[in-house]
């Protein structure tokens, strides 16, 4: 079954924003047996979306158009399709009702403009927005189901899995798309690849066959796996194997099979062992503990965070003494240890991290250009410090120290 | 004039990948005179690119496409053009023989399947590739100018701007388009909507038009304006102008016109006046202080941070009294500033911020929900402390709280 996805706004058609919401649109077309042939980005232009609208009409199974559903005059996907299948439009009561009470709810009174909002086109399903205003709607014309999503994130991932996915599936006749991503960090991506091609190469003419693709992003390798099966059972069967072969080879590089971040992985670890944790960080400025408490439930381990950004603060907050800052520098191992050793035990906490660095883009020498980064970890009786050359700019070098404290951290749990 | 860029291959139909190379392509299409109506992907499928290329040429003064000039059978950009224009190919010996003499210069034999990036439709001109084995090539049919470049960026960028540009040029009809975008924080989409359509509303034909565009996005409103202009001096003096009336209307909500993020703003904002600033954070995680130290050189004003996560933290840390948290609870005003009060004396800044509230998912009662958060800022003289109500996941709260935290901070600097 073909499928196409329009994203709809003028602000994806400038040097500023990609559409990402299609990223999340094609997993799941994939999943239920929908190959994704073709995208589009269209402005706010009613014409111009009626003429894509009705270029994909020719082919498509189904098209999945997001955004352009906001109450203003820019948002104009309603009209655009309603012209393509030569629908009338009118107000839905129940709609206009709901976006009411929502405002109420917030102690604000309607603005008449969302009123837009409840324009309905004529044998229009409605699909109920739980995270916003604009409710979704779903047409049918020809063989085709023409699918309408709100833009932001947000709203159009929930309403896709809450109801989308179902109304779609029975559908499709054909094989799935099924993934697995492995997350991997502390290794190269051409030393990922050297060591699990010849794992994967045979994948690709075995029965249920696997692709596999390797990706380097942000700090951290990963390799995704998509299996064509008839069916869901038989796809993780397939894909388990796959990953435990994989696994084998990269060992505990690998940090994540099931598509969580570091943070909750290391998160996993610190409760299963009711440890607590606090950072104390120079360079990275707190990013660590917020990406520390992006976890639902880290309450339970976080205690606390310092971030020390001048070197008073080091001496002041984390009892660094100032003769080794003077000694050896406030980028240096001497310095991290300290730094970790001293809010593990200010904060009274089982594991204390020091993290101090040079993110750029000034402050660079020749012995410590931009991007060297001095990470301490102290858990129990166990120490390790580690210098490290980022590359990139400055929120590069920043999240990769983070990453790279997470990772020491996680490597030392598995080890104790 | 109008543009239409399609980018070819199947890897971008993919959960994995976005095309950015359309985001340098319109850039420099816009400051030439092109106006980026529709941007497609299409995968490697000679077919489904021709039907593509069809429907632009019914409108499009210009069609760029990258990718799928490689040397393999997935390549099939110049079959989809070629049929379309119903262009036999033939091959190019003098391409192939720069072909193998860049292969010849690193020591190596031109595999075979090279010679289909030999292969060019009648009339096409070839656009010589600096970087890489795939030539260019550029096709006229009536108004249309059809151009196919490489899809790697380090071979796209430069061919366009070596070749492309200078020959689209001429072309257009002069005006180019040059944007704004302000940047609105603390007031609803409709209601930003509501106060500046009057303004903007006939922009839209004045001699040098303007279009606008409003967007929601995390934690904040921008307004994009367009103005299309026979140069860049009426341009920028008719944008001038708009942005002036549009501030006049919203006012000091209104907090960049450059692009500068919030933190960038706040950070002008405080060096000027010489002030340093400490932020004691609960719910935000470190996230405040991680914004503040994201802006190059803020090490001059951000002189430490506290993440006080537990209720022993924020006694411990920045010296709230517990009866204080007894009374009130940990989310409370009385808490809040007791935070920003005790991190500003502690950290000897001029700006303490106190960050408490409930992130979710967990952790909400009836009268204090998920999204409930207390925020003081004491600057000098002057201490605020506000109660939000936030709404959306975990991560969405957080930013919100640290976005609303950072806008507190700037009214008071822009009032003291």
């Amino acid at each position: 079954m073909d499928a196409c996805i329009i994203a709809v706004g003028t602000e994806m058609l400038t040097p500023f924003r990609v559409d990402t919401n299609s990223l999340f649109v094609t997993e799941h077309l994939n999943a239920i047996g929908f190959d994704v042939r073709m995208k589009a980005v269209v402005g706010d232009d009613v014409g111009e979306l009626a003429s894509v609208v009705q270029a994909a009409l020719e082919w498509a199974d189904v098209i999945v158009l997001t955004g352009g559903l906001g109450p203003t005059e820019d948002d104009i996907t309603r009209d655009g399709v309603a012209r393509v299948l030569q629908r009338s439009l009118s107000e839905n009561e129940e709609i206009v009702d709901r976006i009411r009470r929502r405002f109420a709810r917030r102690g604000l009174t309607m603005p008449d403009i969302n009123r837009r909002q409840g324009m309905v086109p004529d044998g229009a399903t409605i699909l109920e927005n739980a995270n916003g205003t604009a409710p979704g709607l779903w047409l049918e014309h020809g063989r085709s189901a023409i699918v309408l999503l709100p833009g932001p994130p947000r709203e159009m991932k929930p309403m896709f899995e809450a109801v989308v996915r179902d109304r779609l599936a029975p559908r499709s006749n054909g094989a799935g798309l099924f993934r697995r991503v492995l997350k991997i960090t502390g290794r190269t991506e051409s030393d990922v690849d050297a060591t699990v091609q010849p794992i994967y190469g045979p994948w690709v003419t075995q029965d249920v066959p696997i692709s596999t693709t390797i990706l380097a992003v942000l700090g951290q390798i990963e390799l995704h796996l998509t299996a064509k099966a008839p069916d869901h059972a038989t796809a993780a069967r397939t894909l388990d194997a796959a990953v435990g072969a994989l696994c084998a080879v990269l060992g505990d590089s690998v940090y994540s099979v099931d598509g969580s971040p570091l943070e909750a992985v290391v998160g996993r670890e610190l409760k299963e062992r009711k440890l607590t944790v606090a950072a104390a960080e120079s360079c990275t400025g707190g990013l660590l503990s917020s990406r520390l408490t992006d976890v639902p439930g880290s309450s339970e381990y976080v205690e606390a965070g310092v971030v020390c950004y001048s070197n008073r603060s080091k001496v002041q907050w984390v009892g660094v003494p100032e003769e080794l800052i003077a000694e050896h520098g406030a980028v240096s191992e001497p310095v991290a240890r300290a730094m970790a050793a001293g809010i593990r035990e200010r904060a009274g906490v089982s594991v204390g991290i020091g993290i101090t660095g040079i993110a750029g883009p000034g402050g660079g020498t020749p012995e410590k250009p931009v991007g060297t980064v001095a990470i301490a970890v102290i858990c129990g009786a166990a120490a390790q410090v580690r210098t490290f050359q980022f590359f990139g700019d400055r929120p590069l070098v920043k999240f990769q120290s983070s990453q790279a404290a997470l990772n020491m951290l996680r490597l030392m749990l598995l080890s104790s």
